[in-house]
């Protein structure tokens, strides 16, 4: 193999939640590629090329990632959270797998971050402490339709679950037509946490009963996550903890 | 509040992949509260003391640790992988939530880490890159009718499938129903990662198609991942990539 392209996760926003896996191919890379905010994160240096994109061109930043990568260039695309969680992973493998060919001597490896959702979690309790399941509730890539199925099967199987990108300026009524969805499924007052920001400055955390959540609580910088039928509020001082307990009685 | 209790998780294995949050909060422990394999990978120093135990007193581990926090020193119990998943921060949750006003002054706080799914979907690709829900197969905290409804619903949702504790020598026949389950509700030879150890020197990562997966590829140090019905395998020089692309056509 010749060229390098790793795909790395900054983790959520804190410098002390980024691994010393992705901060060593960092200050090994020639080329970091990224969606701006994210490639904003990192240091510029001498030797280094920073190449910012806008949203929604995944797939033009992979095979640009992927073009230098065989060119013999050090490239670390980044993604925020984990790579592999609805963000640039599956992108470059999209790319490549439809022109192998072409890249075939890039050596590709996946660095894996702290997603969103284990961040978000972990500010609040442990709302994922037993079974959970994990949507994006973007319908850009996906049908609206295949949304709803899985949510109305999600609150059957009574997973906790965890949203990704649940709510964009250009499309806001998606993420109010989830919450009609769960508010019918589910049926009782389980909390749902909305988590803005997470580890960074801005951070906001709100803990809301299912039946009081509204649209406009969340977007795209939020983490939702809706408990399960057992999960629990231990109320302290300070903020209340949110925890799914590992038993489920028979 | 006085005393200090840090739930941390360790990550998959590999020292690169612990977080610099994680390691500050080890270097500042005066205690190490943990399973056995996991107290073992802390380096001991002067003024540390590390409190091993064995496996299934998750509760009675909690407890310990709290009241060592309690009486003002500073605590981290540590898990492998993150925390919040299905591992030892629900168990201090329940612990607390039992007895709040004893701990009512301890400051708990969770450290988030790479868990074992995300180590594992990076070895291969990105088999999480679509929607994905998140199993633990033990059925010793929950019955296995409720494993086997969730199974079937994540199929019929067209979930990709994490699986943690899929195998244990006391319990050898639920990771076979568990195959017997997927192999009838899913009727195809979807890609199912068996990864073992990850990150590790034992780590080793078989792919295997759905029909052929045997109960004893798995034991409890592997992660099993199941892809959905997009997940694709593109072969490379090396190993192959498996990966879920992020689009589902309507």
């Amino acid at each position: 193999m010749t060229g390098l392209l790793s795909i790395a996760g900054l983790g959520p926003g804190a410098e002390a939640l980024v691994t010393p896996e992705v901060t060593a191919a960092l200050a090994d890379a020639t080329d970091v590629v990224g969606y701006i905010p994210y490639v904003a994160r990192i240091a510029p240096r001498d030797g280094l090329t920073l190449h910012p994109s806008d949203n929604r061109v995944e797939l033009d930043r992979a095979r640009h990632a992927l073009d230098m990568a065989a060119e013999g260039r050090r490239v670390v695309v980044v993604s925020s959270g984990d790579p592999g969680v609805f963000a640039m992973a599956a992108a470059v493998f999209e790319a490549l797998d439809a022109d192998p060919a072409r890249w075939a001597r890039v050596e590709i490896r996946v660095l894996p971050g702290i997603t969103a959702m284990l961040a978000a979690a972990a500010r609040c309790g442990a709302p994922l402490g037993h079974d959970f399941c994990v949507l994006n509730l973007s319908d850009n890539l996906k049908p609206w339709a295949l949304i709803e199925k899985r949510l109305r099967l999600a609150a059957e199987a009574d997973f906790a679950m965890a949203f990704y990108n649940p709510r964009s300026k250009s499309r806001p009524e998606g993420f109010a037509r989830a919450l009609d969805v769960l508010k019918e499924a589910c049926g009782d007052a389980r909390p749902v946490i909305f988590a803005r920001a997470v580890t960074t400055p801005e951070e906001e955390i709100r803990i809301v009963p299912l039946p009081e959540c509204r649209p406009e609580m969340a977007d795209m910088r939020t983490m939702v996550i809706v408990g399960s039928s057992t999960t629990r509020i231990l109320p302290r001082d300070g903020a209340p903890v949110v925890y799914t307990p590992r038993s489920v009685d028979a």
